[in-house]
């Protein structure tokens, strides 16, 4: 009991607030641990040390101008209100002609809900599809929202442990090895993030067709579609109509900040998605929309061209440096702006030779705990989303440090 | 069974897609059904009939000058990149001084998330609070989408019916009556959406002690603030710095579209808010964020000063109006661009009604239905987001065709 005094206001009389009331997922919900590494990054470089960054997830280069242009446009001609919940008509419809451009695949507008990033899409998506307690099967190391999404909404992320032997990749065998009663779906990335690596047309096929006998749904996550340097990503659903597809205007277009992604949904969940975007979201931002309809125009097909031709010269400067000083990469990245990398020939701590990293020479790269816990203290993941020179001297400091 | 020939292709073998699995949650998320409404009246006016928008619940004015000027200027310096998942910290600084300016309270900009739209405040606030199986109390009726934030996370909104006797607002008494063993939380709206009435402050001060008392959480949605014609809105921050206060700049502001409000968190919660924002948004639009900078700037203040002025013109030429014509409007609506009616002098069936409305004089209102199940079929809302003139002209057609 708290002892009032009769001349207290009346405002100070309510009782203490007690214990904060913070819902169980929460204690299931990790924070990035590159944040507390960038805040750390941050405090260096406030003190005048210079970093070199090497774990942002996120490009470099601004926004091409004819998106910031049609941005610009917009918010002039009074585009400020909402749009439908699944997105612009204009957009759906730009965005299914592009898979007919890119992969020669036969999209139906009404098949886009166009979402704040692919977070809204992941959000939305399990959102329609998991009840408490389903499985969604996806690999570790992923993405790790991913698993947090399925948490939520009281599912379950079902983690597989990937391997170098299969790219990273999860692969018909081990879905079907790990399904079990409770599990629904399977989310696979590709270009996948933190490793890079495309999943093989005949790996996919063969898990949507297991995951489809099982009644089961198929998700892939395309949002590295565009940046690949060894050959083309195919789309999933060049597949099957059945798969989900979530993608992004973020990393190929540059439109990080503006938040702006799709889901190409089968059919028969487009209004269940609609449904929820409505009462979740109301709509993606609109200024982002009107902009992302100049992502299609040959100006800025250039431009993001141009950046991919960049990424592969960073991509293949920095594989056989790090290679060199004793990094494992098993197997080469072919996509995304990643590298991930056994750092055993240094330390069985990758947090640890993280945090020492930076303290010591100022490089920045995000542990592999960041990205779920199979073999996680033995991987550091780099991000070549900074200058090809700011990756050699990364290098530089590296070489003199672990020699 | 189905019977496949050996000749079939390959990607035609797999088993055909079952039923749609569709998670249990969205039989519990409705659909608004005034965008049905609104999809009739747009193919109304496709063939020709001219329709008056009283259904709409948003501005009719764009996002005033200033605050476009400082999106476009944005966007050409380059802002596209993600901002951090609780925001700018100019904006949370400038959102911070905004209640001592207005409400002389305050705030540590500590203590402000900056999310997208107050659909996103509403969705972190919620998984960060609500196990499955909680319940939250909110008025009915209410803004729907607020019981279906609460299904997403399995827990449950604890519907309490309101009436004019208390101003279609929560009351201590009726929270302490409906309170059981599993509520945690209460969530009040000032100014309300349909009703536009204000919560006096000796109730939101006895219903937070009560709450408080019970070891739960109370939440103000103040969207509708600085939309108020009669006095002025207290914010709940001047009650108790452990309320979660709700906010937007989307009515006051003009900026629907843009995606982006806020949370003034209770300090124990904003790291969780974060954790959540980081995992499920990553961060609200970054050229929203640079643009609302300039919705603090005396300038922006006078243009939506001005447009105050023009919606309580609209309110107090359209309830008089309403009410000549035979609409009860038991209690008069201070804020927000609302009026919520009592229809039965006309109709026991008020989605009918309004469909009837729409179909033969082309008047496009909101059915009571939209806002909860508590004398739904009695009322009706209508918005004055629409000119004086068109207001003007929907009450004639009303009042040919009602006598």
């Amino acid at each position: 009991m708290i002892s009032t005094s009769a001349r207290m206001p009346h405002a100070n009389m309510r009782p203490m607030a007690g214990k904060p009331h913070i819902a169980r997922r929460m204690q299931d919900i990790a924070p990035f641990h590159v944040m507390d590494l960038l805040a750390r990054a941050r405090a260096l470089e406030a003190e005048g040390r210079h970093i070199v960054h090497m774990e942002v997830g996120e490009p470099d280069f601004p926004t091409p101008e004819p998106i910031v242009a049609a941005g610009r446009d917009a918010l002039a001609a009074g585009h400020t209100q909402y749009t439908p919940a699944v997105g612009l008509a204009a957009l759906r419809e730009a965005i299914a002609e592009s898979y007919s451009e890119r992969y020669g695949v036969d999209v139906d507008p009404g098949r886009i809900v166009v979402t704040p990033g692919a977070s809204g899409a992941l959000l939305l998506t399990l959102g329609v599809l998991l009840n408490p307690g389903d499985q969604i099967l996806m690999a570790d190391p992923g993405y790790p929202c991913n698993r947090h999404f399925a948490r939520v909404f009281e599912g379950e992320a079902l983690m597989v442990p990937v391997d170098a032997a299969s790219d990273y990749q999860l692969t018909g065998a081990n879905v079907r090895n790990h399904w079990t009663g409770r599990s629904v779906a399977v989310l696979v990335a590709s270009p996948a993030n933190p490793t890079g690596t495309l999943i093989p047309r005949a790996e996919l096929t063969a898990i949507d067709q297991f995951v489809t006998g099982k009644g089961g749904v198929t998700l892939v996550d395309e949002i590295y579609h565009g940046l690949v340097y060894d050959g083309e990503a195919i789309t999933a659903l060049s597949i099957s109509d059945q798969i989900f597809v979530i993608n992004s205007f973020s990393k190929y277009f540059g439109m990080t900040g503006w938040r702006l992604g799709w889901i190409v949904a089968p059919q028969p969940y487009v209004r269940e998605l609609d449904k929820l975007a409505q009462n979740i979201f109301l709509a993606a931002p609109t200024p982002a929309q009107y902009a992302a309809l100049a992502a299609f125009e040959p100006q800025t097909g250039e431009i993001v061209e141009q950046r991919r031709e960049v990424y592969r010269q960073r991509r293949d400067f920095l594989i056989p440096a790090l290679r060199e000083l004793g990094f494992g990469i098993a197997t080469v990245p072919q996509g995304a702006f990643y590298v991930y990398a056994d750092c055993t020939a240094f330390t069985d701590d990758s947090f640890g030779f993280c945090q020492q990293l930076l303290e010591e020479i100022g490089v920045a790269i995000t542990p592999g705990i960041d990205f779920g816990s199979h073999r996680a203290r033995e991987h550091v993941r780099f991000a070549y989303t900074t200058s090809l020179e700011q990756l050699e001297e990364g290098v530089e400091r590296l070489r003199r440090h672990l020699r």
